[in-house]
């Protein structure tokens, strides 16, 4: 069979799923010379995927300084792209960006290195995003959109953010199930926790849950910013020593009801199994983080329910991301 | 970063991981005129990964008969290539074959098609299957040997059955480790199950689970061939009317030791946490099956222990192979 260069573009970008907030996830690989090279947008404000995508591919054949910010890539590329793409074919899973926003447009980028080809997933949503196509169109390149619902489920969380709010359910644990006592998983994970952290305006957690792990809950391994936290709880005393009352630049609430939440736009839950049945109807998706290569002496969560999988990548733990059946 | 054809080369292999026996798990990438083409040899008597892949990629470009046996692709190739392949990189886990068994001789086919360059992850272990790579290098075509050791892994099971013996522990469960009550994974699963019994010798069984889910363990699926059974219990009453036992064509050995495992070649052990736990020390390798969409209101497998991941692949279900710590 033939291989899907999409596929490998959309699973770059689920790497970076939730840390490219405000801004989508997205994906590009750039075909040239028989060789194929991916890469992602990875955090807001840094150069898009299509821009990552071109420099790895560019520094593959050519000699080039060590650039890391958008302007000065695209800067660069500009100058001295000498045709190089003019026989490359660029598969992107979100429409190239037509606007000058913390970085340069991509669309103006790929117009005049002007490669044979632009294949792109799906047309970005936000009307006044749009504008991409033509440019590349005016421009003699051929453009083929593919519509491919994969790459609509990647912006998901974009698009309910832009518009509401975002809400996911996060759930470590073991091979075997065990979820309680201390960590489970991998350093890895842990810091892509407190990427997460960094980028949410509010964590949610289970008053039990508090007690016991006695949590932090700031975004440290990364120098970032903590979110505000609602502990979810019908006793409203707490010991005011546990961590997380004392870091600096946060609110916390105390409550019996979720209703804090409309106030805040990227949410993350977090807690055991009564929690996850709890909030099951209010939240977007859930994600699994298993720690694979750990079984555990110890009970796991248990109901009975159906998943639908949204995505499932192999990290160091493995990434399980479902949705609302 | 730049796309590792071979890993997709392997990733393949490992979707026929042991339906291949007696022979290894190989796959094979051809890439030409920026397109990719991936296959996987797929069972005993049938084309090779590069007979697949180069036929996958023809039929890309040209119109061509539908044909299903080895010796067809292969004498069409030869009558047909026209040298299309001469711009073609070919890359494959396991050095092409080199003597004509059930299929003629891969190198000799590659040899004809001219590649500009042959790309293998690992030679050949077996000393009379050698000489594949000279060949190649005779007929002008430039190959490179990557010793790349996930290639080993995809054929250890290939090593052991060959020298002695192999032997692995099926665990099929749900997402939160249950593993009791009936049929958990899904069906393409249960298809895989049959798939493998009609290629194994022996299946390994605790009396326990022989009692509780009075199962035929045969190959009906596939129409294929059930493998003898070991019933390993210290109580040697069991109900005859249990299915395993009106299986044709096999036999059933009850017995509180493994003894009988000496006489085998490829043997699966399936049950639960007990039996897992006890045969520990004896398995090469254990395949977790995980029903990624399924949580159930079950207790989980439940002990300490800390896993080698080899490898991890979603199918409809999760398949993760692991080897002993």
């Amino acid at each position: 069979m033939e291989i899907d260069y999409l596929k490998l573009a959309i699973d770059e970008a689920w790497k970076y799923q939730l840390l490219t907030y405000p801004n989508p996830a997205v994906g590009c690989v750039v075909s040239i010379k028989n060789r194929l090279f991916v890469e992602a947008h990875k955090k807001a404000g840094e150069s898009h995927a299509e821009v990552n995508a071109l420099w790895s591919a560019y520094k593959a054949f050519f000699s080039a300084p060590t650039l890391t910010s958008s302007q000065e890539i695209h800067e660069y590329l500009y100058k001295n792209h000498n045709n190089f793409f003019n026989e490359a074919t660029i598969y992107v899973t979100l429409e190239p960006c037509n606007h000058t926003g913390k970085t340069p447009a991509c669309s103006k980028l790929i117009e005049t290195i002007k490669p044979k080809k632009v294949v792109i997933g799906w047309l970005d949503p936000i009307s006044s995003h749009s504008g991409g196509v033509d440019r590349l169109k005016n421009a003699g390149i051929e453009v083929e959109i593919l519509n491919d619902k994969r790459c609509l489920n990647l912006i998901e969380p974009f698009i309910k953010w832009t518009n509401d709010k975002f809400i996911f359910f996060k759930f470590a644990t073991s091979l075997n199930g065990a979820y309680t006592g201390g960590y489970i998983t991998k350093k890895e994970s842990l810091k892509w926790v407190h990427q997460v952290r960094d980028k949410l305006d509010l964590i949610v957690i289970g008053g039990e849950t508090v007690r016991k792990d006695r949590p932090t809950l700031d975004a440290r391994m990364v120098n970032g910013k903590a979110p505000d936290i609602l502990i979810y709880s019908r006793q409203k005393e707490f010991d005011k020593i546990i961590p997380l009352f004392n870091v600096k630049n946060r609110k916390v609430y105390i409550s019996d009801n979720l209703d804090i939440i409309n106030k805040y736009n990227f949410i993350m839950i977090e807690g055991g199994e009564n929690l996850y049945q709890k909030v099951k109807q209010i939240v977007d998706w859930n994600l699994f983080i298993i720690n694979i290569n750990k079984i555990l002496n110890r009970k796991n969560y248990r109901f009975d329910d159906e998943l639908e999988v949204i995505h499932c990548e192999k990290r160091e733990d493995l990434f399980l991301w479902t949705q609302k059946t």
